[in-house]
């Protein structure tokens, strides 16, 4: 799962994911990709506009995938879904 | 803003946002446009991904859109930006 060119959204202020990228498009990286699941989509979506009005304005996004993943929780047996989104920027 | 095939997503259960799209489909919109800001972005992807993998397996995400809209608060002078999606579905 853990790519070079891949930025996890967690928990974090918005900003820490920004500067995550653009540290990645400073790297030479052709490709970033926003990863995030659940609540956290929300932030994604914040991280990449952030970066694109505020820091990178030439910064395009290529392409933004949604899904869903099984995950198996420690309090319940059966695995539940849970939302995913991916957005593609290219510098 | 308000259109007879848009789905605004706001804090209600994701089922209801499903029944909606459901109902704009059977009524015989050619596209469904669900629409969401802030937190409530990952409940849209909630929305679509329910719809898709639970009643409607052959609806397909056409076309998703990010952006930035200013916001007026009342508790603040100055507006404040906040992120919207755009999910466009065909059945």
């Amino acid at each position: 799962m853990e790519r070079s060119n891949t930025v996890f959204i967690g928990r974090k202020p918005v900003l820490n994911y920004v500067l995550a990228c653009m540290t990645l498009f400073k790297s030479g990286q052709e490709n970033v990709f926003v990863k995030a699941r659940g609540q956290s989509i929300s932030r994604a979506v914040d991280v990449v506009e952030v970066l694109k009005n505020r820091f990178m304005p030439d910064v395009e996004v290529a392409e933004i995938k949604i899904g869903t993943e099984q995950v198996q929780s420690e309090e319940r047996n059966t695995p539940s879904n849970v939302s995913t989104i991916e957005i593609v920027l290219k510098p």
